[in-house]
């Protein structure tokens, strides 16, 4: 590392920062919108909740240092992942100049799993409207990442990241309601959401007994998060 | 910079990155979509075209150094500026380890000065659809920068940072062919965006000779981007 740029004055130890990854990792479990949180065993913020994440490897490419965090923590691959923003404040980390850059990964419930054992009690799901006080600037980081998770169910089909391959519209309306944090009105959701046409019937029916059979759909491109106009 | 992770076993120093920012300048030239580009005098890539950026400094938040490099490059201040996204993959500079944080802004025609004195020769506008090749991930950083602005055309009131105060519905079609690269029906462009509601009528017109005046308009919330829904 001893890259100078030709404008600059101070020596090339000081231009070096520190690059970690932090992965905002949420599913949806019981109509909440949850997060995960690893315990942090050493200072600064000892004792405290925050992101998963850690340094980028000298040879890793960021978003693979992402996605190894999110399988060491949360155990899941093959998840929806997309980088967020890039925090990188002067005075963000006491220890000196970190730069963290943000993702943000949407797990299925069915896809949760338990953490590994030596994580145990370190690692745990936390409603977002129920967080501990977070280190360093990664409640911010939360917010962020809930704006955009909350701006994008306007205009993509990112809410089907969360739902199994085939669902009523009475659990879509869940997810977004899970996501908006507020109920929806019915009717308007269900002509919004099916007038967009990127849903198709599949045929069958879901009966949990309590009410009457509801209609199954799937995505009509599943896999993919797609633009709506 | 003595930072290490307890997970990590690499030494500090291979941990560290230099931290630079990149910026993606656009403007609207003769309903050209144009970009700033600085000529690279030294290795690597010397006699290259790259983005205007440079290394964060050791006290300086990025936002603040990719203002200081719009400000240094392009000579404009108080534009529209927003984070793009970050690129940092391992062989991205031969040098070593360095990540990119990504800006991009929008400067108004009105706004565009000439490069100081200093750099002239070696600062230029080109045709996004006439590029040069350009140093390191550039013309990748270019690229998403540009689907970006794109996509921000659907759903946001982006492209009204062109825009002077007032301005026809002619120059405003002007703006967003300029962007796509392509023709517009006029009459389905008028309907689409005067139903979206954010532009009001300025009560003048506008004669340049050889058309009949046209209706002036102005943004009902200017200075910011709004989501349209």
């Amino acid at each position: 590392m001893t890259l100078t740029a030709p404008s600059r004055r101070s020596s090339p130890a000081e231009d070096t920062a520190v690059v970690t990854t932090s992965v905002v990792v949420f599913t949806i479990r019981g109509r909440r919108l949850e997060l995960l949180l690893v315990g942090r065993r050493s200072e600064p913020f000892r004792g405290y909740w925050n992101l998963p994440g850690g340094n980028v490897l000298p040879e890793e490419d960021l978003q693979v240092c992402a996605e190894r965090k999110l399988r060491e923590k949360a155990g899941v691959e093959g998840v929806y992942l997309e980088q967020l923003y890039t925090f990188g404040r002067p005075d963000r980390d006491p220890r000196g100049r970190v730069v963290t850059v943000a993702y943000y990964a949407l797990v299925p419930p069915s896809r949760l799993r338990q953490p590994a054992a030596a994580d145990a009690g370190m690692v745990g799901w936390f409603a977002l409207d129920g967080l501990p006080a977070l280190a360093f600037d990664h409640g911010e980081i939360v917010g962020q990442a809930h704006r955009r998770l909350v701006a994008k169910l306007d205009y993509s089909t990112i809410a089907y990241q969360f739902m199994p391959e085939a669902f009523t519209l009475s659990q879509l309306q869940g997810v977004y309601e899970s996501i908006l944090g507020e109920p929806l009105d019915k009717r308007n959701f269900r002509k919004r959401v099916l007038g967009l046409g990127h849903l198709v019937e599949t045929g069958t029916v879901c009966r949990d007994g309590s009410h009457r059979p509801a209609k199954l759909y799937r995505l009509r491109n599943p896999r993919t998060v797609e633009i709506i106009k």
